[in-house]
């Protein structure tokens, strides 16, 4: 900790001292104060204000003479004092935006969260990482490999026909057997996400064609709605049963279909082998494409995770999806599509024209925390202590009367809620002061007037010892509101 | 060096060893070789396998117990043996992708280079980072800040309305003011490099748009000219003269302008004043919107880099591309735009949609890079050694007797050659073998029928040493080919 201090104040030194050269506020040869004097002065250590100095001095930005200390140095980085650009307000909108953009992106806001929800003490949130349970030594450890010389053309250079070799080899080995599928280096591309792979695969299967329609299931990811829509293509909701799908409700005009059959965000339904049997039928019957979005899969908390639909896929007719933003962070922005090495392609090459390639030190690192076992074992530390916050869960929904959803399912990270009478809306915005943060249900439904009385409960982000606590001031809450 | 080896070894040895035994290759309760056997069974330090050892134990692979050594553990992570799937080929192409796909997107290639180039004895080639300057430790310090506890919630969390604030800030005082210019948070959206601004700009000014148009610069950034036409705007080349863009050419018909003032790819012109002035005028006359792509700004050679074009922009029209992957490296993918507030809400719209935002790692480490002063000097230090290149390109050039083209200027970390009668495709892939790599110049034309006897040549990655050497060798071959 204490290192972690030195290093902090050293920083904010390099920061001021090189920041006031640039702007010209010291002179070339200036004299700076001595180590030992702006340590007392700052009531910090000697060796602190010694290292700031001698990395300031690596770069450029002073140099020492013998005998007369730490001096400006000639050849400083940066800008003269003269140069600075006085701010000039602009003479006024001359440029009307409003007619020269669509003006439609910037109303896209899927699921928010309030910025400060770590410092609140009931986070019911879904899809974020849990700090204790992350292993930040084994992460670091893989970064700094990544880091290293040795892969410095790997990490800096740009990937055109290929991503990191060593992360789809990886993936393939030691991620995709998990979920009963194989896969050739052809076959997989690595995406910025599982939402870059959806947009991608949008992108690829509509652009151009004539009255473009895709089945999506009902409640679902709002995310997935919201970009086929700005993609122009019509997503016809269905809705789903304890089975999963209602594959007998899907309309005949669709060209494809976007489920998620390992947990169903947000019921955590896992979609029954026969329902899986009849949409391979279905889609080989009316030549469909099926997208398999397998965002969460490894999180399977109370039993063995099932096959990937994908994995009974006879025909190539299924788009597997992963993402590692459930497993590791969504901050890390990596996923991968796993299809036919034609959409792989082309794929490929649109990912490419639109945003080049996730970043080689994000590819690398991941490729390093996979091959080194870190992986595997952090999932499966993460799903022994899912498995016990889930019975925690439980116990006090039943105990606070809380019923799931109905239909919705036990298997991920998170529990469907109904609260018939309550506008989970504005329950969400009163409880949020004390410390409570519920998911509501409405924004997962694609009609325009959505049910209101529905919530996502999740536990990836809550430690154990506060659910039961949690849970029964929510249930206070609730019994206020109805 | 050595320390290094020994971390490969335990890398392999740990790879290994949990690969098997996700494999289901050992059973529960399997004993290990002992440390001291396995050592010298294989000839390495009996700490590498202790330290592999260690590592799976703390991974849940392995456990130890009191004078047995170590066995593979009850609760080893990933699948059971029997559950491993057989690869089963696929019944037969049953969905015709060539059908379903516009298959367009495979076919965009862009500038490429042989994967080997590195190894090359004289590489000159535009665009990557020589890791013979590139500061590893000052960059593995910021990374290793920016893995620390106290920003995993800045790294690992996902960004909605905002990007990382610190980098954000950090563009705007630490890199801006050395173009002259000023910017509000609000102003900056962060992209996935240069390529990413582009995209997103072509799709909110032209998607939708009836008769879309932009004028290009002829040669030019051959990139954006795919991107324009695969977004179905019709890019119009206009040529340059030694003062840059022919302003009296742009045609009327188009609603936007995209420029690269600083140093124009490929032929390395500074935009005069004047034309600033010209261009800046017209686009007001004909309410145009500029694109300035100002991809390498920081590496004008020989004198003060001009100020950008935007901070003559009195109206806010211009809109400002800034790239990290010159002053840093291409893999990182990291770039800014700089324009009016709502053009940035709506491009930040679209990025989240197609692809999020760039991750927290690549966003945060460059944050700390800039804010200790390590990016101001590092770009300080290239310049310095490309102004030394640079002279030595221009020796090596003239005693050759190999003339630059006309229009073309010296300035940037590259050089426009016309070699009259020389077929510089054909010629590129003949001097390859002796290890010459060239960029011939014909994709820089917008022609279907280009000029075939330019090239580019660089110097930002071939050491000052192999200059002289590298151009009389490609002199001989010249003097062949004519």
């Amino acid at each position: 900790m204490d290192r972690e201090r030195r290093a902090g104040l050293q920083m904010q030194l390099q920061e001021a001292i090189s920041s006031a050269i640039e702007a010209g506020q010291f002179a070339a040869g200036d004299r700076l104060p001595s180590t030992r004097g702006l340590a007392a002065y700052l009531g910090i250590a000697r060796i602190t204000v010694t290292m700031a100095y001698q990395s300031l001095v690596a770069d450029g930005y002073l140099m020492t003479a013998p005998r007369s200390g730490y001096r400006v140095s000639q050849e400083a980085p940066g800008v003269a004092a003269a140069a600075r650009p006085e701010p000039k307000p602009p003479e006024g909108p001359a440029v009307d935006w409003a007619k020269r953009l669509p003006e439609r992106y910037g109303l896209v806001t899927g699921l928010t969260k309030p910025a400060n929800w770590r410092s609140l003490r009931y986070p019911f949130i879904y899809g974020q990482a849990d700090p204790l349970l992350f292993p930040h030594d084994a992460w670091r450890d893989c970064a700094r490999r990544a880091l290293g010389r040795r892969d410095f053309d790997v990490v800096a250079g740009d990937f055109r026909q290929s991503d990191d070799a060593m992360l789809v080899s990886q993936i393939i080995m030691r991620s995709l057997p998990g979920r009963d599928l194989y896969a050739e280096p052809q076959q997989l591309l690595v995406t910025y996400g599982a939402q870059n792979a959806l947009w991608l695969i949008a992108r690829l299967l509509f652009d151009g064609r004539p009255a473009p329609a895709a089945a999506i299931e009902d409640p679902g990811y709002p995310e997935l709605r919201e970009l086929l829509r700005l993609s122009g293509v019509r997503a016809v909701p269905v809705p789903l049963d304890e089975e999963g799908l209602r594959v007998d409700l899907i309309p005949e005009d669709v060209q494809a279909l976007f489920v998620m059959p390992s947990h169903h965000a947000p019921t955590g339904i896992t979609m029954s082998m026969r329902r899986r049997q009849e949409i391979l039928a279905l889609a080989e019957a009316r030549d469909l494409v099926v997208i398999e979005d397998d965002y969460d899969f490894e999180m399977n908390v109370l039993r063995r995770p099932s096959p990937a639909l994908k994995s009974l896929d006879r025909q190539d007719r299924v788009i597997y999806l992963g993402s590692f933003s459930k497993s590791l962070f969504p901050g890390l922005r990596l996923g991968y599509l796993l299809a036919p090495s034609p959409v792989v392609e082309e794929a490929r090459g649109l990912r490419t024209l639109v945003a080049r390639h996730p970043p080689g030190i994000t590819q690398r690192t991941t490729a390093y925390f996979l091959a080194l076992g870190h992986y595997n074992a952090h999932v499966r530390r993460m799903r022994d202590e899912f498995r016990v916050r889930c019975r925690l869960m439980l116990d006090s929904l039943a105990e606070a009367g809380i019923a799931l959803a109905k239909p919705s399912a036990v298997g991920g990270a998170s529990f469907w809620i109904e609260t018939p009478g309550v506008h989970t809306r504005q329950l969400a915005e009163r409880i949020l002061e004390a410390g409570i943060l519920i998911e509501p249900g409405a924004p997962f439904f694609a009609s325009e007037r959505p049910p209101e009385s529905f919530m996502r409960l999740a536990f990836s982000s809550i430690p154990r010892e506060r659910i039961a606590e949690g849970i029964a001031k929510l249930a206070a809450a609730l019994k206020e509101a109805s």
